[in-house]
């Protein structure tokens, strides 16, 4: 089955941890595809330039000189250099961004009515499993690479989309019936917040709403959780949310199935 | 036969120059590679970041900071959005740079003395044609894709280089027994420099040596020819130089053979 596995800013913002993940995740076996987020040096370097991040009601809006910021380190540097440290592992990858050979077309986000205003978010894309190409991964994978798909797509058109890496990695998953791990700061989803020791070793749709009816799944799980029952209903086999220091130990982590 | 053809500054700085290039770039039959130099937007970006270039003899030295701005800016912003405008016009590029499947393994240059002094130039890496993934470019080519190379590369260990498109895209067209179209400024190697109408049609050694020897090829135009031949000699079919506006006119420009 093919792994899909998606790292956020808490890995590449770090040497050291992006260096470990490589090294676990190169020692990986088996058809495997990497999705990157971003992390903070988008932000710090949208500072260094002066660009003043733009937000509408509380939510970012990615202008034209955004838009070229994040393409630039998530599909540049970022993208680059996990390739490769992977590619110094000995791991075959292959860095990609939604416009490479059209592996994931996202649809412009439409202009939504805030308090009477039509609001335009800019350059944000959305992605679901019928963005991906599935053909041209699978072909990746069968010629032995390891794709690394960066969070930035394209809208088929000509212009390039920011899209966020946790539903590029869902999309993923879904499109080709992979199992996916998210890489997560905490051990796993804890039923005690407070304890690392609490990690739920697997969640069904039943003990899931039970345990959000009993007020021990709350917050920023939630939206998390059904995220991955989403993901599980378009065709992944299984999500496993985990630390990344545990990428190689199979029990880990909570995993999430139907 | 395979056909390499590289733009540099003066096609990537224009947006309007960008789009017609690609246009005709994706009007053309057969297999073919695009390699892209860096253009004026890597310099504007270090300027704008704060980050003073530096010299030594007259020589750039690439730091930490500036490959990581050339990374971003070529690999990222150039790379993808060139990639996202072919697949615009239908055109099935896919964008990489040297660390992706190991397509060019460029070596570190190493230190030289200069005036007793050992000088190291930093994150700059030198290709020639056995830095060449040739099964991956071929493989990508008979999937019915088109490559579309940065000017970063890796040296294999972790580390990205930055090195010179020309290079890249000879050594590139030397590895696949290509022939080689370089986009320049000029309708191609004019006998009077002032003269557009004045361009020679086609060039051998001994014809080279003669316009040489009566000073009607010199300055600049010496180097790129002495580059033409050692790309025909390390394999190349064919090189041809001419202005960007005239890709799509086989007859234009002057084309070098030995």
């Amino acid at each position: 089955m093919i792994h899909v596995v998606k790292i956020g800013g808490n890995v590449i913002d770090d040497p050291r941890s992006l260096e470990m993940f490589c090294q676990a995740f190169s020692a990986m076996q088996g058809p495997r595809i990497l999705v990157h987020g971003g992390g903070a040096l988008g932000t710090r370097m949208q500072a260094r330039l002066g660009i003043e991040p733009v937000r509408i009601e509380g939510r970012r809006v990615t202008d034209a000189e955004t838009l070229k910021v994040v393409a630039m380190v998530y599909a540049g540097w970022c993208n680059k250099k996990i390739v490769s440290l992977l590619q110094a592992e000995g791991c075959p990858a292959i860095g990609l961004s939604g416009c490479d050979g059209n592996v994931i077309c996202a649809a412009r986000r439409a202009p939504i009515e805030i308090k009477g205003e039509m609001i335009d978010f800019g350059y944000v894309g959305d992605v679901d499993k019928d963005s991906v190409h599935v053909e041209l991964l699978e072909g990746l994978l069968n010629m032995g690479f390891v794709p690394v798909l960066s969070p930035i797509n394209h809208d088929g058109c000509g212009t390039l989309l920011n899209t966020n890496a946790d539903t590029v990695a869902s999309a993923v998953a879904a499109a080709l019936g992979a199992r996916l791990t998210v890489c997560f700061e905490k051990p796993g989803v804890l039923l005690d917040v407070n304890d690392p020791e609490s990690v739920i070793p697997s969640l069904d749709p039943e003990s899931y709403q039970l345990l959000k009816d009993q007020g021990k799944i709350a917050d920023g799980m939630v939206p998390k959780l059904e995220n991955a029952f989403q993901c599980l209903r378009d065709g992944a086999r299984q999500v496993t949310i985990k630390q990344v220091s545990a990428l190689l130990k199979p029990e880990a982590g909570t995993t999430v199935s139907l």
